[in-house]
């Protein structure tokens, strides 16, 4: 339950503008938005509405409380003072906003126009901020009803598109969509001191018959030692075992305008046998550290000098990278990684510990 | 040029489904798909199509080699052989793709969809692969129709949602959208030994009322040391230099099913006096370290009794973190950061350089 708290609030409170956000309402990184849209656990259902079999929803409005008092008048003057109003079925989330049931919306187009209408009068009244529409790709028909109705794309994966309205003055405190790629290349090196090296079937020209180390993207939900072994091992057959992250690079504006964040890996071989991806690698091979090392694309760039220097230091027990340790936090019940260095003790105080 | 050439091209080669990618071709994290996609220069014009006036490509079919065999002919028969096809206007990309031309797209939803069955069978002839299509808010109506022509969504950000169709038979190669958040933490100790800790306005049940350093994500586009800055500055008012990442933590399915990288940063104070931020901040105040250490939802935590036992072991210099380094890359000429401990050289046994 305690989980569902943490992860069921949307953050809105802010003053950033909308693509920024900031929200981490722990020490480190927990977060306060769902895990999910979907998931229902992370919402209460509106308390005033009820929804009837074509999943629209009544909400009887702030009149409500004038009810008793006009007991016995005619229908015309009661319906002044007590209005039934029709809205999309929707959750409450817990920062003052709103989700809108994706399960329950109406199947005319025209009757999601005038029931969105309807229901954003009624959230304003009531002081709603945030309200959140999730059309699944079975729904595209009504991507232009909710833009026409005002409703902003927030980010969309396949097989769906989110919209979100901010409904307050001032800017928009919704949480933005995620901001970084992240990729992997792993540092393999066996007894002979020979480096596991690819050259690529399809790259940038510059890089074309570049012996360099197996690199990718790390998957949705993979870890970073995880997705290092897996790239070694497509790439090259090569069986590893992570042993730490010796540094990291942060580029801005790549794909999609999104920033990559990319580690840097040494792996320990568990292999030798060499079994080549034929779909993205050309060749791979163990390479003498000196070869490697003194190719001139290396050797010309401060970028790719550093990275290898600091292998190398690494090789020689001259530097210390960051290790991978599970942890839990009893605070959101989540089983995450966190990478850091060797903490020295009184007695140590040469090199680290760990790995090579 | 060659900045261009690199991030001209669209990674379509990989083994991979749709949601993973692969496609770092070089050493560290040089991209091979573009940076924007409203950048013409990222790509060159399909080189047989021509547009008319409403933005309408012609394209010659297989068929003109034919054309002069068959001179003379009726018209009837001669348009057999010579078939001009009508195509949306677009662009080729340099992985065998296509890039719709978002400028130019037609007025009518209908005649858009008349358009793009031609314009993908034509690309299905000359054998193209990935097609990408990035539809403004402002011609949302278009979107039921390509989602009913078969593209599914990519991503979408305010403004603009980009849909995806993948030709070939066999798992989808397009690059992924971003895949995770990225939030900093700021431990700023000042000369009496205090902690700079906040505690938030809007946080989790679980949090409420505890001292924390200041935490956030960074903005788009924005280096993880700026952002720690930034934090700290916005909530306590505190003026800080960037020191060191001491430690991140990486957690999965968090917002949005994404992940998140959070990294623990050392900040060094240059101004004492707090000036809360309103908005989202309760309280702030330096702390002693000892008090801040002994709270119990640190030390009853397994995740934030380590993160704060690295903290102290960094303030006794028995630890060594990862420090920023501008470096560029000659084969993109991009500026980026890398973040690397210190190389201890053959005298330097002993401690971190820098920092405290």
């Amino acid at each position: 339950m305690e989980l569902r708290l943490i992860e069921a609030k949307f953050p809105t409170f802010s003053n950033n503008v909308c693509s920024i956000t900031k929200f981490h309402s722990s020490f480190i990184s927990v977060h306060s938005y769902p895990k999910s849209y979907s998931n229902k656990v992370m919402c209460s259902r509106a308390p005033e509405s009820t929804t009837d079999s074509k999943g629209n929803s009544s909400t009887l409005l702030l009149q409500r409380p004038f009810m008793s008092r006009f007991t016995g008048l005619n229908g015309a003057l009661s319906s002044l003072f007590f209005t039934e109003t029709r809205t999309l079925d929707y959750f409450d989330d817990e920062y003052g906003g709103v989700i809108i049931n994706s399960d329950k919306l109406p199947t005319n187009p025209n009757d999601f126009a005038s029931l969105l209408q309807s229901s954003l009068s009624h959230w304003k009244i009531k002081g709603k901020k945030g309200i959140w529409l999730k059309l699944p790709s079975e729904r595209a028909e009504l991507v232009p009803v909710a833009v026409k109705g005002g409703f902003q794309y927030h980010h969309a994966e396949q097989g769906y598109v989110m919209l979100t309205y901010w409904i307050p003055e001032g800017p928009c405190m919704l949480p933005a969509n995620a901001s970084h790629q992240v990729g992997v290349g792993g540092f393999v090196i066996n007894e002979k001191n020979e480096v596991l090296v690819v050259q690529e079937k399809y790259c940038a020209p510059p890089f074309v018959g570049f012996w360099k180390i197996p690199t990718g993207f790390i998957h949705e939900s993979e870890e970073i030692f995880t997705g290092a072994v897996r790239e070694v091992k497509e790439e090259t057959g090569i069986d590893t075992e992570f042993t730490e992250v010796i540094a990291f690079r942060h580029a801005q504006n790549m794909a999609f305008e999104k920033s990559d964040l990319f580690f840097i890996c040494i792996l320990k071989p568990l292999s030798t046998g060499i079994k080549v991806d034929d779909h993205e690698i050309e060749a791979a091979k163990w390479m003498p550290l000196v070869e490697f090392v003194e190719q001139p694309w290396i050797q010309d760039d401060s970028m790719f000098k550093k990275v290898t220097d600091i292998f190398i230091a690494k090789m020689g027990k001259k530097y210390c990278g960051l290790h991978a340790h599970h942890l839990i936090s009893k605070f959101d019940d989540r089983s995450s990684t966190l990478y850091y260095n060797v903490v020295k003790t009184e007695h140590d105080s040469s090199n680290c510990k760990g790995s090579y």
